[in-house]
């Protein structure tokens, strides 16, 4: 059923990050939108309206998680990166069963919804539940199973599983298209170049994104750029650059590394939370975006994070993009908003998310005005309540949220989901895990 | 009248910063802590019990803060600094009158109690409004109005009245001693040394607490460098380093500039949040702490921040010591949690706040571990916990919060000021300061 929301303010997320007063978004039948724009430029509609209070934007694009490690959140403390890996979370994750990962899952969604992001890319084992998750508490994801070379693990199999699973579902399935699959790559540091050639194989005839972990900490890859020059370039070699790419983290990068991003048309998820948490440093984010690359934003995996609130990752964003730039301007409040949102579905390869366009999806999200960021009212200039969004109001008052047209999140709970019942599953399963 | 707080734990935010599980704090009919530790050590009481159900901490202190600039939150949007100040926060400031203070210190300071802050150091004009906001909200504040040479400003006169105020009504006073009051010194750039003189002895006369921004940015105080070597060394020259001296930002100081402010018991309020909207760059708090400077943490004024959530700054401080060390160790999360408690205390010269300890004023946050952050339970070992509250939970469950033993936020609302009231307040005077 067709429908129509109106709001004091609707953000659409266009390129110029414009501010509509007094706005409407229709939603056709199919969860698409049919409209957005001003009240008064509406078409003629018998459609039941729903008034909202608030602000009324994209839900927002987490653009790498390994979110089924809300299990593992806070595990280990601050212990040093490699003591963290090798004695708390590798003995911890060889520990996990599927319904593990589904009760991660499905606690980590509702965490996102809650938030206000309503897709997220991941990467993580058992792929079947998490795209069971999913289609529990009603987000959207974009997801893979690691394609790893580790003992215990079987890279060729995990590539083939993952185009066969394509060729039988189809690369996108479910209600509103909920499902994207994916071929998850971990890196270049933990597969054979013929694993990874054999994977852009696999992605390029069906046209599926491939997820990759590149050039995370300053070291992870020396052998590879000893071999090869640099991961890109190996990447580029194996023909990995020729598909659909969404390279996470990207910090450690060559002016000639984003030339060749650029020019093979890479989407990066840029991890500030992370990297920053785990020292692995501050990406180049105003040359990224200098050299038109796609950008969008990802919290990474709760345990380094340690949350799913893609709101902090935006002011974290523009913080490092000013402190490493030593430019006040580097990165405004509507610039880290359209990374979040448009960025981060261009990052991805859609052009059907990430924004209230007619033809989108119409994945929303409604924020409540009535806290402390917007005291001084909605009627102030638009730079001002932009600011106030990005700097002040983050997912503090997320209130309602929409995936394909259909309310998953109404007034701060999930509308399918019972939330302490998943954090009891969660529970149990991480209690099992330590 | 006495009473007896239990939870199933209790953060005393001692040096070592201990997990007490099952713990009970005692609180004295004047409002200070009696007892403060596990219940089977707890002596007998026969006061009433409040059970609470989380997490029961100190209340945190702001070290920096100028909080009626909620009333300019956001405007101007992300101008560059030099012109964001120069049109839109001076003009506006200009046309402040006392009432507009009063309404944007009442709704800072019901921010920060719904975000567990207890205590901010102020530095403001119209100082006589601004202890009245706090005292209406049950708040607790260091405060004083800004000396400060611009035209319009007498600062000959700031140090005076200042000083008569505090002889006619003491350092401390209200209820539970909620005001004390300070010399709040512009800074060098914005003084003549014969003003930061005359403050250090007016402050050193009555054992007041000298407020000072020092070294925000790179080049502020280049003619004072030049002159004296460092604007820490002019601060000693003049005797403003041989009092209580809190230094706001210290961003870019030398080694020989911590090795002073080391030696005369100088504190530090560490604000990454503005420093890293400001892009005025990551101050040296490994270096600092190394030297057993009393750091705190503050979060600058909501037009540079945009919030006076101190959480947010916790995690900041971690992640900008860890990038700029490359030391994923550099300030784990108990060093966090006790910046923003203990060490504020201590970077203002105060024993009496800041900690669950037997003489301490009772100011207490309690938050409630219902939520995402802490969704695996609290049954986890203490370094899980901490990093739970430090990296995921923050401000987004704070329920309660006592000042002096009183209540003053119950279930996330305030006791004493309706929130929308005052919010309406600001928005008369925000609007007309545009």
């Amino acid at each position: 059923m067709s429908s129509r929301f109106t709001a004091p303010v609707v953000l659409p997320c266009d390129p110029a990050c414009s501010v509509v007063r007094d706005g409407v978004v229709d939603v056709d039948d199919d969860g698409r939108i049919g409209y957005c724009g001003p009240a008064e430029a509406a078409p003629m509609s018998a459609a039941p309206v729903t008034a909202l209070s608030g602000i009324l934007l994209p839900g927002l694009v987490n653009a790498h998680a390994h979110s089924p490690m809300t299990l593992l959140r806070g595990m280990g403390g601050d212990l040093p990166l490699l003591r963290w890996l090798n004695e708390i979370i590798w003995p911890a994750e060889a520990k996990l069963r599927a319904e593990d990962v589904h009760a991660g899952m499905v606690l980590g969604s509702l965490e996102m919804l809650s938030h206000g992001v309503t897709t997220s890319a991941e990467m993580y084992f058992h792929p079947e539940e998490m795209a069971e998750a999913v289609l529990t508490t009603g987000a959207r994801v974009v997801l893979g199973g690691p394609i790893m070379d580790l003992p215990g693990l079987d890279w060729r199999a995990m590539i083939t599983a993952t185009g066969r699973w394509i060729d039988a579902d189809g690369l996108r399935f479910g209600p509103g298209e909920r499902i994207e699959l994916s071929f998850a790559a971990h890196s270049a540091y933990m597969l054979p170049p013929e694993a990874l050639r054999l994977t852009a194989e696999a992605a390029a005839a069906r046209g599926a994104l491939v997820q990759i972990h590149v050039a995370e900490a300053a070291d992870e890859d020396q052998k590879q750029r000893v071999e090869f020059g640099s991961v890109p370039r190996l990447l580029d070699e194996v023909g990995l650059l020729d598909g659909r790419v969404l390279a996470a983290h990207a910090v450690h990068l060559s002016d000639e590394d984003i030339a060749l991003f650029a020019a093979r048309g890479v989407g990066v998820a840029h991890c500030p939370g992370s990297n920053g948490k785990l020292a692995s440093g501050i990406a180049r984010l105003a040359d990224l975006r200098a050299a038109a690359i796609a950008v969008g934003l990802g919290t990474d995996g709760p345990a380094s994070n340690d949350d799913l609130d893609l709101w902090e990752e935006l002011q974290l964003a523009a913080m490092l993009a000013r402190l490493s730039t030593k430019d006040s301007t580097a990165l405004d409040a509507p610039a880290a908003l359209l990374l979040a949102t448009r960025g981060g579905a261009a990052a991805l390869g859609r052009d059907d998310i990430g924004a209230l366009e007619a033809g989108r999806w119409a994945d929303m999200v409604h924020i409540e005005t009535d806290g402390f960021a917007f005291a001084t009212g909605l009627a102030v200039p638009d730079a001002q309540l932009l600011s106030n969004l990005v700097w002040a109001a983050g997912s503090r008052r997320v209130r309602d949220v929409w995936v394909a047209g259909e309310q998953v999140l109404a007034d701060g709970e999930s509308t399918r989901t019972d939330r302490r019942k998943a954090a009891e599953a969660a529970k149990e399963s991480a209690a099992r895990l330590r």
